[in-house]
């Protein structure tokens, strides 16, 4: 505790807290107006923010960052314009804060509600896509929350700016005092002093690659919302439309398949692989997918290339899709529970029972019936705003929106009860 | 991972897997039935568990445990029954898993469905109480949850016995097979391997001191739900009915002084200190209740004990209370949120509007207007059964029942919608 990154930050924690009670006392018209403002900040600081963003990409040139780590970094007018309208958006959704969630009376006759509050401080560490300085603050700020973000060195610039481009728009429509801090370190010394800080941090959201999650996860102290990855399945039954199926394959590998919630092994009915198997791969080929599939599979389509077991487990993220041929239902809930990483799954079926089946079996935070995984996502669950999709089960689990950003407490009226 | 310990309860942590899929499958009339079944198997082995609970108690005595930790751990056939009898009111209330939160159709016309599921295994980490085991046990299978318990090793012949009969009775009528799993280690490592082994454990919640807390807290790689201290405070203002005042403050200390929600700080409004603070001493000096009071109180009553600046953030669980003279209802507020533990405050005023910016200002699970702090708990909030009171602020916050031992999964219908 007496190192100076640690105290900087364990005193950024405690601003934070003050910050948070006069968020707390925010009313939702007054929230929206800084919001706009805080976009108006972004604009009127466009040139600084566009040319502190320079000197991140020159230098994660310098360190040869790959074409798409830079593609990630990189802003233009475009993209911080688009970064300044999705604030005005936030501004334009529901606030879920004050929202009455339950209220009834007990015999002692104290009447009591369930009211939606603020969680408090919450900490979003990151990598490299600077846009998020941004949206996570406004998602947080939006449910009265004071933010502490702190993100990876390559944006350190980048962020820095937008923070500092945020805070100063903000204000102007009355943002109060340390409500959204930026921590200025980038190292791991950084994220240990955060997590450590359960007095001041009510919970962190680590949004990135594995390795910053298990990071946090082994520090942290406070409750951590976690976005594993998304080993999604798509099974086929016999008794699926297979017109449907070929095209929920494609689009759920294909449409986008660098994203969570996209498909990474396809399981396919037994009695139905050796006419459907055929179908699905020349459709996926015209897409330019590689496909891996099991020692049955490859039976029908030896050209497929031998999937190992390691492919089960595997989140390609690309244009790689492993295939799997088992004889029934139960064989496919057991697989998908095993190797799935509860995410999202998929059943395609016209049978209705069969369908519910495996919507009561699996063990995932979306399982769905005759629809692209493609649609486990906020924005398609009409949330209007996503902070990402969890991968727990305490808390908030699947698409988190605004709300996902709220705790709640019980407020309790009485005339003068005592228990005696 | 190579050690014997951290092995076999990570082998109980796989099994325990395999039951929760079994469980999240079972009816509510079937988990019901199973539930009286552990009733009956406790009774059946009556005269076992009483005779294992007298070694602890020998044991207990030889230690020099304190009669009043000796008196948690004994179990008579009293005690026992009410054991029993607790689990067949569980076996009564309604079961949560299953509940459709909310419906709804987005514009693409999925219609989406978020359901209660059980949250799959969950750790129970406790001190001395023998009947912890069942309680916990019952109010984890009833809403679909496998258990791994792991007791005090105070109480280790009486949690055995008792697990094991649950087990035994349980099994007649078709509990799934290690659903409910005691670890056979008391020692610190079975903690720690508990602890790590999120890939087992969905949750963990440790019930008992604030050193076993600490303890979990760090090495926790899941969600852990903390019940912390409850520093509660009651507010006097000057617009309080005084004599409800006097009863209030009376039944939130003394009605039950060794529990969570029992009342430890007293602030009154100085307007009406001179008036008040005579009362409320005398009422509580005939309850036997030490009174320490602040400088200002001191200069009205002067043979108040002198409060510290430490009494401010104990909580005595016993029969003392610390008494503060502030300004006015931010003074109030100030005090609650900087020394309080978010558990549960209450203000006593007969002004509306000032009730109402004391609840909307209070950072605590449960805010109060005119209410016994004793009245914050699951029975009294009509929960039917409490596991706890949590003090955290994510998943579960302040009197936890049934519904708060569930998570939830979106399940989506379609018709072969793709993005593209």
């Amino acid at each position: 505790m007496s190192d100076p990154i640690t105290e900087q930050i364990h005193e950024m924690g405690r601003q934070s807290r003050t910050a948070a009670y006069a968020l707390s006392q925010l009313s939702t018209e007054k929230k929206d107006t800084i919001l706009r403002a805080m976009a108006q900040g972004l604009r009127d600081a466009s040139t600084e923010i566009l040319s502190e963003n320079q000197k991140d990409i020159l230098a994660g040139e310098q360190k040869g960052l790959s074409s798409a780590m830079l593609d990630r970094l990189h802003l233009d007018d475009a993209r911080l314009e688009a970064v300044a309208a999705a604030l005005e958006h936030v501004a334009t959704l529901p606030d879920p804060v004050g929202q009455v969630l339950e209220d009834w009376v007990p015999a002692s006759g104290i009447r009591i509600e369930q009211v939606r509050v603020p969680i408090g401080t919450i900490g979003i560490i990151y990598e490299s896509r600077p846009n998020v300085t941004a949206d996570a603050a406004a998602l947080c700020f939006k449910t009265g929350n004071a933010t502490i973000l702190r993100g990876g060195s390559e944006a350190i610039h980048s962020n820095r700016a937008i923070a500092s481009a945020l805070d100063a728009g903000g204000k102007k429509a009355g943002l109060p005092e340390h409500s959204i801090q930026l921590v200025p370190f980038t190292d791991r010394a950084s994220v240990a002093a955060m997590a450590g800080m359960d007095q001041w941090l009510d919970l962190i959201i680590p949004r990135g690659g594995k390795g910053l999650i298990e990071t946090v996860v082994s520090l942290a102290r406070m409750p951590v919302i976690k976005h594993y990855d998304g080993i999604c399945h798509l099974y086929v039954s016999e008794q699926a439309d297979q017109e449907m199926a070929v095209a929920l394959t494609v689009d759920s590998k294909t449409q986008k398949p660098g994203v969570c919630n996209a498909l990474e092994t396809l399981l396919i009915q037994e009695s139905v692989a050796a006419e459907f198997l055929p179908k699905v791969a020349a459709a996926l080929r015209s897409k330019d997918v590689e496909l891996r599939g099991c020692e049955a599979s490859r039976a029908i389509l030896p050209d497929l290339i031998p999937a190992t077991e390691e492919d089960w487990s595997t989140e390609y993220l690309e244009k790689i899709i492993s295939i799997k041929i088992v004889p029934d239902i139960a064989a496919a809930i057991s697989h998908i529970n095993t190797y799935g990483s509860h995410h999202t799954d998929c059943i395609v079926t016209t049978d209705e029972a069969e369908a519910e089946g495996f919507l009561h079996s699996i063990d995932s935070a979306c399982v769905m019936h005759n629809v692209s995984t493609r649609f486990a996502d906020g924005g398609e669950f009409g949330f209007g705003a996503e902070i990402g999709i969890s991968t727990d089960k305490l808390h908030a689990r699947g698409p988190m929106g605004l709300r996902e950003l709220t705790s709640y407490q019980y407020r309790v009226r009485g005339k003068g009860q005592t228990k005696e």
